[in-house]
Parts: C-alpha cells; structure tokens; sequence
C-alpha cells in the first residue's frame, strides 16, 4: 500500500503493531529512449511488490536526485547534493516522530549513494532507528542474472527496459560503451554520451527481465525481515 | 504530458518551440478522510488537464511540502522549510539551464507559500525568467463557487473531497471549526484538529466539485498565456 | 518599554512574573514617498502604544526583511529569505532561554510572511512557546475601516502614511494601480511600479489613519491576552 | 542622514555623486547598569555625528550581534555567528547593487568581529567594493584618551557610559576585573561577571566622555576620506 | 613535492608551464591496530611516490574525512558530509582560481565517496576544470593482486599494513568478518567489529603490500596522464 | 604524541585518567619566502613540545584556514569562514563524543581568529566543555621578547622564520610595511604586498628565535594546567 491511497488513520492503525517503512529515492534525468523517470519507476515498482507480499507501506516517491552530471540533457531536474541529503533526512525525520523505526531506502539511482553518509549521521543520532539500503542494480543478485545471460549491467541500457519504463521504440543491437576520462562536466558528458546509453544491447528478451526484477524482489524481501 | 511518459529526445523537441513549463508543488500531511496524497494530487489533475488542452509539459510532482504543523498526525512528511526552499530552486535552475523559461508553479498546499520568497530572489538572477503562481484554493473563481452554494473553504474539508483524492468513507453531516489560538506546535495542533478537518461540510454534491475543478482550470489557462 | 531603556537587571526583574515578548519585523525598502523604514515604524509604534497599555516589552525591530522585488530601488536593504528565517530563529531562542514563553510577532512587511514557517518549526521544539502572528494591514479590523471609507489597501498608498513614515510631500489625487504579470524580478517591478506606490489615494484624512491604528492595537492588546 | 529620513528618491539622488554608506553593527546584550542596546547605540552616534559633517548616509543599524556568552542575562539576544555573517553579506550587496561602493562599518561590539573574514569574502566577490571597518574601543585613539586618564577600557565599564546608553544609577567606586579562565560558556561567564561590568571605575567625568567621543569621530571622519 | 616545501614564488613558477595537483583525502578514525591516520597517509605516500617520478605538486593532505559510524572507537574525528563537501570544494576552488586546472584526488577512505557528487557539480561551473578520483583500495589492479595471494580487502585488515601505518604489534591468524546488519550507528558499530578490524589475516608477506603499492602508483602514474 | 603515531586502543587507554587535547588550527598560505604552511608547521612544533612536557595528546593539525586575502598568491588553499567554522565544531563534537573535555587550540593564523565565536557557542551546548585558546603571535610574552630586541612582529617576517618554515633564501635587510587602505580583497592585497611581507627584517638571529618559541611554550605549558 502506498501513501496514496491511505489517509492518517490508517498510519495509525498500521502502527500500532509494525514500523517499518520503505522509502523510494528516484531521479528525474535522461535514461536515453526511456523514460525520464526510470529511476523512480523501478524502485516504485519493486516497493509496489514487497508491499503486496508483506504488507510493509510505501511512502510516495522522491521523484529527483542529484543528477549534474546529466544536467545537459533536457528533462534532467537534479537536486543539489546538499538538497538532497536535507530531503531525505527531513522524511526520515518525520516518519521516526510518529513511530517508524526500521526503513528500507529503495534507491534508484547512483548519484544518490552519498545519501548513505547522511543515514549514517541520523543512525547516531535516532536511538532505535534501523537503516537498510538497496540499490538493486549493484546487488550480487542481479549481476548473477546478468552474467548468466552474458549481459553487462549499464545506465539506460537492457538493464531499464521494464514495460513501465519504455516510452519509446528502442534502437535495435547494441551500443559500444564509450571512453569515459574521469569525473565529466554536463556538456562533456553529453558528448561522450550520445543518445544518453552507457552500452551494451538496447534491449533484451522480456523474460531476462522478469528474472531480474525477481532477483531484487527477493534480496527486498530478505531485507524486510530486519 | 508528464515526464514519465517522454525521454530527453523528446523534451528536447518541445523546447524547440515552447519554453513553458508546470511544476506542481505538494504535500504529505495528514488531510482528515482523504488521501495523505491530496494537496499534490489535486493540483496534479489540474496540471493534467490543463497540459491536455495546451501541451505544456507537467514535471513531476514534489510529493512533499513544509508541514511542521501535522507532524503529530501518522503519514505526515514534512521538509524543513529551507529544505523546501531548495529544492524548489533545485528544479527551476535545472529546467532553466537547458531552456525552460516560463514556470507556471501550483501549488496545492498552503504551508508551501514561502516558496514564493525563494522565486523573487531566483527572477533577480536568471535573466528572462518569467513565474507564475497558482495556489487553486485561495483563487477568487474559486472562492465565488463556493459563495455561490454558501460554502465556505477549509483544509480537508469538502473542498478537498474529489474522486482521486477520496481513500474512506467520509462522516455524514459538517464539523464546527475549531477555535485555533495562534501559531501552534504539532501535538496541540492535533488535540486543537482532531480528526484533521478544518470544519464545515465533509462532503458536498460531486457537481459543485466540477464546479470547482473547471473554475482553477479556467484560471489555469488563463495564467499559461504569460 | 523597549530594550533600549532597560538593563539585563530590569528584564531579569521583568520575568519574575511575566513572560511576555513584542518582536517587531520591520523591513528596509522603497515605500514611494515614505520612509524607507516604514515597515519597521508602524509595527514598532503600535508596539510602543500595546506596551504602555500593558507594560509588555518590547524588543529591539529587526530593521530588515524579505524584500528582493524592490532591490532596484534604491535604499532597499534586503535579507535572504533564508537569512530572515535564521534571524528571527536566534531572536525567539535567545529570549526563550532565560524564561520568555509567549511571543507576540508584530509584522510590518508582506515579504516577511514565510517567516511563520519557521515559527511552526521551532513551536515543535521549544516546549510551552506560546506564539502569535500579527500583520496589521490584513487584519479584518483594519479592511474594515478601509471598506467603511470605500479604500484599498495597497504598498505604499495612504494606508501607510502615517506621522511618523512621511518624509517628504506627496503627490495630490491618487494613482491607478498598475497590472501586476506575475512573480516579478527586481528589474520588472520597478518598470511596472514607476514610483513604487501599489495604488489609489496618495493620502487620507488623518482621522482615518487614527481608526486604522486605533483598529490594529485594539487587535494586538486582544492578542497579548494569550 | 539616516534611512529612516529618506525614501528611495533620496537614495537615488544622493547616489549620483556619492557611493558611501556607513553601516551600523549594534548588539543587544547586557551591559551591566546600562542599556541593553549600548553597543548599538554607540556606534549609531558616532555614525550621526559623522554623517553631519560629511553628508555620508547612515543603514539603519543592526541591532543585534554575535553574544553567546551573554546569553545567561536576560535581555541579550544574540545571533548565531553563520547568522550574523549573513545579514551582514545581505545588506552590502543590497546596497552595492544599485550603486554603493564604498563602506564603513562602525562596528559597536567585540563579538561581531568575525564579520571581517566575511567582509574579506566579499572583497573578493564584488569589484571596485571598499571596505573600512572601525571598532571604535579598540582605536589606539580612544586608547590614548584612557591612557592620558589613566583607564582602562572595558565592557560596561566607565568607557561606555554616555547620556544616551545610560538607563539607570551607576555603582559608586570601581570594580576588580574578575579573573577570566579560557573561553566561557554563558552559565559560567554570569558567574565570573556577576553584574556583567569587566572591570574598573563604573563612570569618570563626563569631559572624559566627550574626548573619547571625539577622538573616535575623528578617526571615522579620516576613515570617510577612502 | 609537497606544498609544505615550497613557498607562493615557487607554485608561480610551477604554474607556468604545469596545471595538475594532487589532493590528498584522508581520515582520522580507528583502523583496529594501525595508526588513526592510516587512511591519511596511504594515498599521502603514493601521492609522494607519484610526484617523484612526474614533478606534480601534493597540497597539503585533509587529514579528516567523513566517518560518522566510528565515532565510539576513540580517536575518530569526523567531519560532517556537509562539511567534508564544503572543505573540498574550497580547496579546489582556491586552486582553480590561479590557473590549476587539472585535480587528482586521492581518496584514502570509503566515507569520503560522496564527494564525488560535489565534484560532479564543481565541473558544472568552473569551466575547463578536469577531475579525476582514485580509491586506491576499490582498483581492479589491488583486486587483482589480492586475487592473486587469496586475499580480500577489508578496512584495517593487512590491506592497510604498511610500514608507515603500523603503530603497535598486530595479532596473529586471522579474523572471521563478522555479520553486518544494514547501515549502523556508532555504538552498535563499535559492538559489531570489536578490535574495529573488517576481517581477514592480520597481517602479510610484506612483498605483498608491495606489489599493492606498485599496483595502485602504476594507477595513478596512469591517470596523471589525463 | 601525535595522533599519528597512536590507534584508537591507545587513546582508550589515555581517556582513562586524561581528558585534554591539543588541537592545531593551522593555514596553508602564501608567507612571502617561507613555506606555504608556516602557519601549521609553527603551532604544531609548539604542540608536540608541548605534549612532550606534559603527555598532552595533539590531534592531527587542520592544515587549511581562512585566507580570502591572500587567494591571488598561489599556493594558498582557502576555507570560506563558513566551512572553517565547521570543521572545528566537528573536531570538537567527536573528540567530546568519547571523552575529551578540555581543549586547547592551537591557533596559527589570524584568519582563524572567527572560530573563537563559533567555540563560545558550542561552550553554551556541551556541558563541562573546557576551552582555551592561545594565538602564539599575539601573546603578550611573545611581544615582551620582540620589544626587549625592538623588533615588531609582522605576517611572514622575521618573527615566523623558523627551521622548520624555511624553505629558500631569505632577502637581506628588512622591509618597509606597506601601507594598508582597508580591508582589501585578494587582487589588491597582492599589489600591496608584492612579496607577500608585511615588513620587517626578513630574518633576525636564530637566539631570539628561541627565545619567542621557549616564551610561546611557556604561555601553553601554563594553558594547559586548566
């Protein structure tokens, strides 16, 4: 269940016997032919299963992360790192007030790992609080899958086609990664980027990614049990 | 269209020949009966509407807003407000960088008027920055709808009651607004509050809604000619 | 009594038996042909008369607001909103500290609205502040005696002409508001305010100022009684 | 001439052949048996003094500054240092962006000090910005005055009774400097200071006052000539 | 060379035909049995050996880092993440200001990771900055030599055993890594590690740490080439 | 001792029967012919002689201070205030997290001095919080020792000419001191300056030299029985 579709007296029920709580940390920035919102789409759409199978609620989503890097492509609304921290310590802040304790931080995104050292700074500082991250594209479980099909995880590639994701026709074959010289500006990574993919098939067989999104769903629910 | 729907391919098209763009502001707080989710999902459907008649693009929404207020009430997630500040100049920086130049920005929560503050200082930086703010419930076209069927607006109230923002059944008959004693913290808030709703009617006849509804959207196209 | 004619001896005093505070928020900034500082002397003329009814101190104004859309005109002296918030933060925790708890915030200046923002926040933190938020020209009170003598009020017109903010002579008749395009830049405003008068009447009978004030510290002694 | 005086047509006159602005950086902190607004209004009058002579225009003053060590006196109010910082960036670009070049702060008060590594910043930041910054009770000036009468400056002591800080009787005699063990915090520095005089006689002949005075309004009208 | 060796004259003359600096990130924190500044001086002693062999300037090392979930192992000193972003940003800032262009940095500690996001930021507004980061202890060159003697890094396990960390005799055998439950706070970090150990043998072949060094310096050689 | 040359079981073992630490505040910036960190090397030789008298730990030294002046000479690596201020908050949270009490800082940089205000604040938020801080240069004893040899103290003079700060020839003879029109910014300070001297004799005999570090150090080794 998400926020959505609940309104206060319902929190409060839930409360009265569980506290946890997944937050879905998204980004709003160019994913090549898919949508701009694939990094929130995928976490939501994770949150939205372990859910069904736990019960556990979802907060709405954090549609924007810390993006600058992508900040020439049109649609990218990134966050300043600073912002971003704030942000998440603020919604942390707010759920721990009223009972949460344990919250599993469905991340979407790589630029939001530095928000990692903020939950370390609130963990010293919420007496009970329990943190666990997931960043389903750097799990072991995932990668396992990938490599099974000879498949290399990479942004805006096969790896985020989802039927959830895709607003567009995708180029057929596959993309030749390209050269990346170290910690790129916005302009600079556009023109080492192209079309936005960092390589590898534009997509794959729909079943590899049901294996895929089984493989996070599970390492998710493995990690409720905390 | 939202972002959800588009990639950078196909923002950077519509910037060739627009430079408009909705960002619509809202809030995680407790809003008696109804969904944690109203205040962003009424100017919402309102963006959707108005983006159906004109094209403009819609931004994702913020699902969260400055509520200090309500952190009392479960389900309430508020940003400090310098928090919100940012993040509101987070997103017009980014969309500005690549070419948006007209924000129209609703509002659907009345503890994010600060962020009014904010955008006075960003139209003295950002040449050719143009802003417009739209804030439904405190619109004068709104307001004589409501005069008209001698109703009077309140938080959560009947106001608020539409199809995608109703999550319960809703009490029969209306409330006596609360005497509210000055600016109050969160936990006098809600013994002041109770179940949350500001007073009057819980609900009223669904055509008064479309009444309403059709009043903002009216101002919202008006105010999309800037 | 302010600050000014007290030592710590006299405020020390002074808690023994009352916990009162007036903070008075003033602004700098082009007021047409009135004192810049018009905003910080109404608000700290109605404090001075509320005190000597009721011996309630009265702190030293913060003689700075919120004011970016007036910084093309010069003698506008402007704080960032966020410095604002960060101002009145330390003023109500510093007197909070050794036993202030009911603060009364007499407000001169639109601009400085999101400054209650904060207020709700620290309300959060600071157990048994008591805070009240008066902002004189949207008093009920005072639209009242304005509609009794069929006037608006408006920045800078009549409604702020009083003894003690006219520095020079003004103009005869009155002036036609000028149309406002929404959230301006410095630059714009100052095109589209020409004199920085907001409209109607350059001044009124002095009697009319006299119910004005009489109207808002009728308000602001009602307030002190919290 | 102070803001209060003038409006912005007053501003923009004087602008056209002048760029200079004096500053006022007050406090409002105990200062034994006198004002709580001794270190503002100090500054403010050696300000006018020197405005009379010279026509420089004079801010309105800030009227509070960095105290933390006071804060166990009732009556200070104190800023936190980020705050502080702050305001003072806010005011000299606010004046600088329509046409101030030229700044002297009279600063009123030792723990503001830290505003000229900010002022160092600015310095930076904004061309052809001059900067002057004089703390009167530190000028070898006013230091010869005491010297030639065998005194020593201190806080709250004789050196700061003028007819405009003074609101109530002074002790007879002098008092013994107490003994200062490192860097206090506001509990223990109540203790140390007890009526919050650093020392030596409470008051000396007014002649003395008015060569202090002069020496230190003689150093400002040679500071003006930058 | 080190900046502790040279004076300004001396960085003036570099400048003119050089614009590469290395930047030492480091920490202060437990490391089990090794010196608190082990991760300060591994990458100080490559980034020495580096600029050895190519004449590339060493600033002085940031001996404190990000490190919140070590603060009951005494000896910790940890920056806050929003103050660890801001102290980088100035140094390279400052550089970048008389005429350094190209950065190195090398990163000693795990916490710091984050800065890469202000980083990224930092190559959005100082145009022809160019950035590259090196971890020394996540290359695939030290994985690969680690692969090789069957061993796994872990923090303060022989990986960081180097004759200028070692501070005290090390144990014998080895450690089993204990079991990590999600993101924890300081105290329960300090029960879950213990001697603050991750893991693994203690100590190796010193020709192990060897080959190490020459692995992550052949790295660096490598990316100072950019 | 350093904190170098310990791990974190040996600063347990200190904390047993010790509370006191030496923390060095140091600047990395241009010092006419002198090492670029002067400013860090002559504080922590006066720790670690100081420590070695009395067993005092010295935590590793902050090799950055707040230099905005100098930031047109190369070399100099600048904290805006803002961070400085920051950072040394942090050192002292974590040390005071585990056990340290009192604190002496070690300042060598007068750029530094802000951090006093930012200590006074914290003194007011950790209870039993013991601070001092000694600034070598300014002291009266150091003074006594350049009077009894007629000699002036002066940024990058005789008076910093140390073993361990030189690191090229020095000019024969003195220099006149510049005259200084204000607070300048960085393009004019260099122009004032030129060699970066604030005038002097370049060097004097090595004896009195001694004779400054034995007064200095005699100055701490009475600090630090506090």
């Amino acid at each position: 269940m998400r926020f959505d579709e609940l309104n206060w007296f319902d929190v409060e029920s839930y409360l009265k016997d569980e506290d946890r709580l997944i937050l879905v940390l998204g980004a709003c920035e160019q994913h090549g032919y898919l949508s701009l919102l694939t990094d929130a789409h995928i976490p939501l759409a994770l949150a939205d299963a372990a859910s069904q199978q736990t019960g556990v609620l979802v907060a709405p989503p954090l549609n924007f992360g810390s993006s600058p890097y992508f900040l020439a492509y049109p649609g990218t609304l990134s966050l300043r790192l600073s912002t971003l921290l704030d942000v998440v310590e603020d919604l942390v802040r707010s759920a721990y007030g009223y009972g949460f304790r344990r919250f599993l931080l469905l991340n979407g995104h790589g630029g939001n790992d530095p928000v990692r050292g903020r939950l370390y700074e609130l963990a010293n500082q919420l007496p009970d609080l329990k943190l666990a991250w997931y960043a389903w594209w750097t799990a072991h479980s995932v990668a396992e899958v990938a490599q099974k099909h000879s498949l290399k995880p990479a942004h805006a590639s096969w790896l985020e086609v989802f039927p959830f994701t895709r607003v567009a026709d995708l180029p057929p074959g596959e993309k030749i990664p390209p050269v990346v010289p170290g910690l790129m500006g916005a302009e600079q990574a556009r023109q080492v980027y192209g079309d936005g993919v960092f390589g590898g098939p534009y997509e794959v067989d729909p079943e590899i990614m049901d294996e895929i999104f089984a493989a996070a769903l599970k390492d998710i629910l493995h990690l409720l049990a905390f």
